[in-house]
């Protein structure tokens, strides 16, 4: 059997993990990374494959089943996205919610036209925590759904922090409040604020020079994304950042609780990941999968994880899926 | 919009659950209940609908866009289901998993033959919680998965006891063991003979002349059931048996631990649920959804849950969903 052929956009931290996935995946080949940085400097952390410039990919139709976009949501994903539709079948982790359906919008005109596959917004949130909204909210009409992030590391609200003058680098964790998981337990369909959901912990390395209490200040009262949350600082020497909080754990729960009738009914939806970049790929890669498999069928078309029937995602025949797993 | 028509087979606990969802269903109504009784000795606990004899369904096949299949897997399902596949689209829970690829492949050759959609082994387990093994498994290829069940009544055992002569009645619950769900969320892949998962817990209400010391030791050295688990007996009257353990709650829980690399990452599923039939028929009754929305496609045949898109499931649009869950 041939293998899946993938390409990928992007030499980031999840592209490391996609790299990572596609070398597990029996059922698949790397077949080269596109980057837009000079590609002498890029240099995977494991695995062989040329590193070539984005210009080259218009030569390589013919060379890659699917190409994973792992560029970031804000700038690169909504232009890269449209335009590999018209030449590959393409998965993306695009995460940016209040942009999905016009996105969505735009690779779908492209990849119809170019008979091509293209699965958006993959990944775990946007993905399977969506999948599992979906699921809960059909089989608990009468309920209400949450969703809780972290503990984990948030990119965003790091990098706020990291653009305060004075700070050499930050760390900030979002954190589930345990009351509120509670009370979603209970079944009493709660109504929380966002800042009744999670509380932030940050940690914050300065230069020398810096204002400790002003730079705290800074923080605490930095609209959108500190000044409604309980947020606490904690500052630490840089080596103390790397050693203790250089990794980037994440996970979450989506949770549901409802009735049938009077009778309570509840399903939680866990994930507690070391590695939130290396299982984003892995996500990536298993949708990947999915998406040459329609492309083969002739279903092309942009497709969201809500149109995916679980049986393309796995390596394994539906006839041993059925046999192993129903 | 026209309604999504509903037929049922059999009425038992799960068809209850099934009328209970297509009730609070905006996009279904309820056409008749079709039993092997006699008729006039059924009644619906809610709802109304013509409750017919089975062999009146032949005359209604255009009245009719979904069955729901909610008779014993043991005998009833294995023989309705290809039988009823000649002239409806059909859901089922057939829970037997050792003979779901021989019934799979029984109605689908009726169903493909007369051009009807059947989605089979529904439910939670088989359903759902085969759906979180696939979904795991697939997004962590290089891992363990795991499922626990309970705590919850199982018919089974409580039926094996209810068989022991000087039983009055008896309800088993079906208990995980806490130190095995630990080891298997610490990453370690523990391999686990079935009574290492598992207790058991037995409430039995005798008859007056019954000798209890027998009946224990009958119960905790039944092959198959008890023997190789660790059991308890509690002898209770037979008024605190309907007051205290007359419902039936049930539940359990997917977990798979894995690696990307050295990175653990671990998802787990938990369901807990005070009415295991009703949330069985909520699950079969959006899957019937499902199967209607197929059949109305022309994708014809049987399926599994494996095989339907989520989308297929709700009462929301595509749109809706990508907006409000995506």
């Amino acid at each position: 059997m041939s293998k899946i052929r993938i390409g990928i956009v992007g030499y980031g931290n999840v592209a490391a993990g996609v790299v990572k996935a596609v070398l597990a995946a029996d059922d698949m080949q790397l077949v080269a990374v596109f980057t837009r940085r000079d590609p002498d400097t890029v240099k995977l952390q494991e695995g062989k494959a040329p590193i070539l410039p984005v210009s080259a990919a218009d030569n390589m139709t013919d060379a890659i089943d699917v190409m994973l976009l792992c560029g970031g949501s804000a700038k690169d994903i909504p232009e890269q996205g449209p335009y590999f539709a018209r030449s590959f079948n393409i998965v993306d982790s695009f995460d940016t919610h209040a942009k999905i359906p016009d996105y969505l919008a735009a690779v779908d005109t492209e990849a119809t036209r170019a008979k091509k596959t293209a699965i958006i917004s993959t990944g775990w949130d946007p993905g399977l925590f969506s999948v599992m909204r979906l699921y809960s909210e059909a089989v608990i009409p009468d309920g209400a759904t949450y969703t809780f992030w972290g503990k984990g590391v948030s990119q965003g609200h790091s990098d706020a922090i990291r653009r305060i003058p004075g700070v050499a680098h930050a760390v900030q964790y979002t954190i589930p409040v345990e009351s509120a998981v509670e009370r979603v337990r209970s079944g009493e369909r709660p109504v929380f604020t966002p800042s009744q959901k999670h509380i932030r912990e940050c940690y914050v390395a300065v230069l020398p020079e810096a204002n400790k209490k002003e730079i705290e200040k800074t923080i605490k009262e930095m609209p959108d994304y500190f000044a409604d949350y309980d947020t606490s600082v904690t500052f630490a020497p840089l080596n103390e950042l790397f050693e203790k909080h250089g990794k980037m754990p994440h996970g979450g729960m989506v949770m549901r609780s409802g009735n049938t009738g009077k009778n309570l009914q509840s399903m939680e939806f866990l994930l507690k990941l070391d590695s939130n970049p290396e299982f984003t790929g892995s996500v990536m890669t298993a949708y990947a999968r999915a998406a040459y498999r329609l492309a083969a069928e002739g279903n092309y078309g942009a497709k969201t994880v809500f149109d995916i029937p679980p049986v393309y995602l796995s390596e394994k025949s539906r006839e041993t899926l059925i046999e192993e797993l129903l």
